[in-house]
């Protein structure tokens, strides 16, 4: 088992994510190869560069992320999250890892590796601690403009991956909109609402954003821009709420006895929010795993994305949602 | 100073919308009319009946939740949100708030008030507490399917209403898309970001998720669907935090103690994120003041609706949003 870590996307790469997977091999025993210019990878690793888990691979060039995924995919072959894939393709490695160019990583996935049978689009999906239970929110951001047909293969794929991988018996899968009622939504998730309506799948309805946390369904398509925009909102809520919640609790003295008092609690809660501790959300429909990460992705970020990518490995994720995925095609999940 | 409101809008009507207007008018001194059926007003009322502050004004018709809010309000003349801004564009009253049918109120409030000029389609303005000030964030609901120019329109009344209403001085306009860099989005926002590009309002370029609470900008642009999930998304989020810290607190000795001595910073806390504390959202772009209020609004938020009504009226809201709206014009603020 080796994943294959993107060394140059990322905000503050190589130094952060060479640090992540440095922890990964160091904490967790995984066998990593860092992909990147092998000189800036052996400043950011410096004395580190013994250990046997980590290998390095070097390649001359890096999408950035202001780059257009698929032109600068196809026109840069030795790219870093090219050649990542491309080792996955040669079997020298079994997952990529990558908090670059999202649009990129897709791109390279689906060039590389190929799509899954029955997937137009492959899809970014994020886990969620919802209340009641996990919650798959599909699409994160890979595509922003999609067709209905589209977006009901997102359910098909978040159904997959959830029964599969996530131990779930046939999760209920909603349809975000702006209100319950059929009617509701714009254009595209009322003609998408037909499509689930005559599936197969736990089809519920319409769901609001705050069933994104609620976990009254398991499964929550949209399409990647309002899933992004969803994503960094939740994001910045946690902090925003976390922050606002110190400055309240310090504002009396009761309050700092309890801010001293519940500190470790705070922290954890905090954690709980962080979606550094996910640990990257997978991308769904390509034929291989590939995890990714957030651009601002910390140390531990990436260290537990490696660990998820190991994990989804292990698990047989890829061959579980093949099965899954032909099951519900014979099954006629795909239409009444 | 009176205030029309629709007794018959929203999830718990009329008990709980006249419950808080009677809270208003008691509490605030706001003279109030409630409209609705008489009998069924009567009876929320109870004995509470005999303030002079408070009106009754019978009608037979109610639009209900999942009708089509155009057609509903055009059949239904006697319906309560029509006649609310009946009302007001006689001279009965000065504004109308109500928890019912947003796309109702809207259309409504077109039909009876008209538009202010240069305003193609009106929107709901949320008001959110972001870190360094408020964030305005438009359209929040009443238009889900919006060509470029609506959404540009809607950073113009965001800035109208910023600047006349909540003290803001030439406010920062943000487009709300998927990554910073102006080629990130879909193609609606891509092509918005031209006419924001062209135009002279103090535009910082795409804004993301996190950005409706950071306060980078003060005015956060997108289409009703988007907005709407945002919305909806915030207040579920909001919740489930509160209910994950308590049980995290819960969980230990120490963090029992925090919760007991901080139970009130944390409710303050939990207040400061509950939309029912910020009395509704104006609708933006009627010739008259209309404030709408989530279908779930408890008496308090109710109550608090009608004061920001009563507010708006005093500061006179609509005066000074044409004033904004014509410097605009003559300064070219529309285009380069």
């Amino acid at each position: 088992m080796k994943i294959a870590v993107d060394a140059m996307g990322g905000d503050n790469a190589p130094e952060v994510v060479v640090q992540g997977a440095v922890q990964a091999a160091s904490e967790l025993g995984i066998y990593v190869t860092l992909i990147g210019d092998k000189e800036l990878i052996a400043g950011a690793l410096g004395s580190q560069v013994s250990s046997d888990h980590i290998s390095v691979h070097h390649c001359e060039e890096v999408v950035q992320m202001d780059e257009s995924p698929l032109k600068a995919v196809r026109k840069k072959k030795d790219a870093s999250i090219r050649v990542a894939f491309d080792l996955v393709k040669n079997g020298d490695a079994n997952a990529v890892v990558s908090a670059g160019n999202s649009g990129a990583t897709l791109a390279a996935g689906v060039l590389t590796l190929g799509r899954l049978k029955g997937v137009e689009r492959p899809a970014i999906a994020g886990i969620f601690p919802g209340e009641k239970s996990h919650v798959v929110l599909i699409d994160m951001g890979a595509n922003v403009d999609c067709r209905p047909a589209q977006l009901f293969q997102f359910g098909i794929m978040g159904h997959a991956f959830a029964s599969s991988c996530l131990g779930m018996k046939n999760p209920k899968v909603g349809l975000l909109s702006i209100g319950e009622e059929d009617t509701k939504g714009n254009e595209q998730v009322r003609l998408t609402h037909e499509l689930f309506e005559q599936s197969r799948l736990n089809f519920k309805g319409n769901v609001e954003g705050r069933d994104i946390f609620s976990g009254d369904v398991q499964i929550v398509v949209c399409d990647g821009f309002v899933g992004n925009v969803a994503l960094k909102l939740i994001e910045g809520m946690a902090e925003a709420m976390t922050n606002m919640l110190k400055a309240e609790l310090k504002r009396s003295f009761l309050g700092r006895a309890a801010f001293l008092f519940g500190r470790r609690e705070i922290r954890r809660f905090k954690r709980e929010l962080d979606y550094e501790e996910y640990g990257g959300a997978p991308l769904l429909g390509i034929n291989g795993v590939g995890i990714v990460c957030h651009g601002g992705s910390s140390v531990r970020a990436i260290r537990n994305a490696v660990k998820t990518a190991a994990l989804y490995v292990n698990h047989r994720v890829v061959q579980k949602m093949v099965e899954e995925l032909n099951s519900m095609v014979s099954n006629k999940t795909f239409g009444s």
